[in-house]
């Protein structure tokens, strides 16, 4: 059966849309840019979800609701924000409707114009902050540890399933503290909790890295990020954490009494991630048979594919072992449409990334057995009934592993260190470049040229680079340690 | 301690204000008609976006999302829908900003002009009809059965915080269907789900039932509602579902093979709530004190309060009756600071509705005791430290259910059967109207009538409303069975 996808080798891009389609994840709308996050694709995010909050409330914080729309003149407000971000959003200039005079349907009311431009908000930080100045006036209101679950516009010109659409889904966390060492532990403790989910539930390794100052978030003193490698050697940029200094509480007029009644500005942080994860979930996993779900987050970890067809019997074995798998909290499904081939079932769970798929069939039941395939490697196993639960219980974890430990290897295989630009360029021009782990001078202006020169960027500045005398891969200017360029989406 | 709440009997509106205030549940944003949910609301409106969710998902439905965006055209597709509903709402109609050339601020870009109007999502209908044309094409696809959880606009005039506001936050239900039968089989089956919701998790109880022709939701052949009695004797409309018949997949052109090879168009339901459910919840429950949270719904259960203050002795005592509570699924809190006296602490965790508080002194502790209080009726017992968790178990219950049986005590007394219209005056024009049980003729003329004489609107037509000759409390015409009347939000 052909699947109508696209091999990665063929052309990476179209392979992405076919997974994203054919595995029914998202679709485009009839609106440019914004996608439709279809049931199977939607269960997977909600997944990520679900866990994210749990970490977040974990460590303290709490889920609230700020308002869709800005108040334009609430951009205006912290200088750099505007400068490097604001400009493309929807904007909201009407509050009505009329049937046209010609009866040809809905035009807008020239009556119903706004006083003030509202903005689809891009991120939240302005209104938020307005309202904090009036949620913190002591020491004892603080931190104030809030995050938000929502939707946001910005008006990409180029757009591309989960990576870049014109709204998206995501979460932003605002956080105020009293003081800057505060601040920054939280920004810090946001770059972990991510990179911790990254790693052990999307299975998909990340360098924790430090951006620089070019690409740092507009208004940001310092932006921490997690950087994870894709299949087609380009960099996916997959979470911020950012030091927001006390810039907002300035452009807001955000003050508290201290300990000691002394009026102090509020220092801040702000972090998110978003429905670009999924983006990142399908291609560090995914293969040319189809989506590769990393069983912690699998809407349905285990299949179960009756063979030929459903039957007292089958039927029968198959109700105890879902039964036994979700007692152990497993997620199990049992494909029962009599009208499919069991052929093309398994090649459509195949494609929808279930990791374990269990055959029942007559003549293995008669010999006491069922067929346990994985999805990640496609290897095949007669099990006996009895051990299949435990069986079943420790493949998830080997999947989950395995999962993170290719992907792992894929990542080291494809970091080089490079100590010349003409290594830098042969690099940089190889199909899947991968991340180029080299010395920088530090300035923009050298970053800016690599950028025009490769189309390469600075990722990060890992959190764990050593401190290493060295000359800038461009320049040849001193350096005291190595940053990460990749390609990136 | 004054609490700075206004008794319902001095003025029942700001009441309702000043516990959505005090308890810290919402406040007004800088963006007219839009609300900022805080932490404690937002915590009550996830649980009970939890619950449903999980209803939903065991009635076989599954989440997805659509745009924000709805290109204006698509609202003059289903005639009756526009003509109802889609008049006041925020019209997208630029896509960018700019710097003001004068250095004031930023502008909108006139040059980012859309060629078609945006309109931020009332309801989702039109956009997700335009998609199912694509998912669906044989009997083979239907039902679908699909929900998103999302945030929608709609320019109210006169807002109120929960209840009508410009932007909310809801679910919609939207499911496609084979047969007449079996969209109708739906609308009832939604119609239930909210009823057990709004009973059994809410503690409050609904009147289900059909609303007449002229309160029917745009597009629908029928809209099935649930209302409940609010303390002012107000009736309050808590959640919809309506059978669309086929005029939204005649609108949009969905059709599919049924098994004999012959198209024919879809049948369709939507179905609503939203976080309007919250000032139900306030509204049902709550006392001149403070909120009153269903236990089921509230983010904590059980609040500890140390007498006076925290210490080794009584730190001990809390931990050990706050492990065995959450071994038994129960959240609680243990409030340690110990700058608040702990009669602040009572009033504070009443005012934001905390089911059940314990107090630990050291004398009570001496005797092997602690103070038990519950919120909804603030008695108070002494419990034996060792029997404390199950006395606590079983109080939840019985609070969870003494809520509903107070409301529909109250909601008893406060309906009157009337048979003319004297009495219907009379009635409606009391302090707490409440719900009127009434003959009516069945035309919207006499339910317009009545309307404009007495600002009572006809809420539903009961499911389970007997047959019975009588004669329309207005014009005298027959009529075969009554239909309940009140004042409503």
């Amino acid at each position: 059966m052909s699947k109508g996808i696209t091999t990665r080798s063929e052309d990476y891009s179209q392979w992405y849309l076919d997974i994203v389609k054919r595995a029914e994840l998202a679709e485009n709308s009839a609106v440019r840019g914004c996608m439709i996050i279809k049931p199977h694709g939607f269960a997977i995010w909600e997944n990520m979800k679900s866990q994210l909050d749990k970490m977040f409330k974990e460590t303290g914080h709490v889920n609230a609701y700020f308002p869709l729309f800005i108040p334009k003149s609430f951009l205006s407000r912290e200088a750099e924000h505007v400068e490097g971000f604001a400009k493309e959003c929807a904007v909201v200039t009407h509050h009505r409707l009329m049937n046209a005079p010609d009866g040809s349907g809905v035009i807008v009311d020239p009556e119903a114009k706004l006083e003030e431009e509202l903005i689809v908000r891009p991120t939240s930080e302005t209104i938020i902050w307005h309202t904090y100045k009036d949620w913190i006036n002591s020491y004892r209101d603080l931190p104030l540890l809030i995050n938000q679950w929502a939707n946001v516009v910005r008006w990409e010109l180029r757009t591309r399933m989960f990576l870049r659409t014109a709204e998206f889904l995501w979460q932003e966390g605002h956080t105020a503290h009293a003081t800057e060492a505060e601040a920054i532990a939280e920004t810090r403790q946001m770059q972990e909790i991510y990179a911790t989910f990254a790693e052990e539930y999307m299975a998909m390794p990340v360098i924790r890295g430090a951006k620089t100052e070019s690409e740092r978030f507009a208004g940001a003193l310092d932006t921490l990020t997690i950087e994870a490698l894709m299949q087609d050697g380009k960099a996916l940029q997959a979470g911020t954490s950012h030091f927001l200094g006390q810039n907002f509480a300035k452009a807001f007029d955000v003050k508290y009494l201290n300990e000691n009644n002394k009026e102090e500005f509020v220092w801040a942080t702000s972090w998110g991630v978003s429905t670009r994860l999924m983006g990142g979930l399908i291609m560090t996993h995914s293969d040319d048979q189809g989506l590769i779900i990393p069983p912690k987050l699998a809407p349905t970890q285990v299949m179960i594919v009756p063979i030929p067809k459903p039957g007292a019997e089958i039927n029968e074995a198959a109700e105890k072992i879902m039964r036994a798998l979700r007692d152990k909290g497993i997620s199990v499904g049992y494909d029962t449409d009599a009208k499919k081939r069991p052929g093309f079932k398994f090649a459509e769970h195949e494609l929808r990334g279930t990791p374990v798929r269990i055959g029942i069939g007559k003549r293995d039941l008669a010999k006491g057995v069922v067929e346990v395939a994985r999805r990640d490697t496609k290897e095949k196993e007669s099990i006996p009934m009895d051990g299949v639960v435990d069986h079943i219980d420790q493949l998830l974890k080997d999947i989950q592993q395995n999962l993170f430990d290719r992907a792992l290897k894929f990542r080291e295989e494809k970091t080089t260190q490079v100590d010349n630009f003409d290594d830098f360029k042969s690099v940089i021009e190889q199909d899947i470049p991968g991340f180029i782990s080299a010395h920088w001078d530090g300035t923009t202006e050298t970053e800016q040229k690599i950028k025009a020169l490769t189309k390469a960027t600075i990722r990060c500045i890992p959190n764990d680079a050593p401190e290493e005398a060295g000359k800038c891969v461009l320049t040849g200017k001193p350096s005291n340690k190595r940053v990460l360029f990749a390609k990136a989406y």
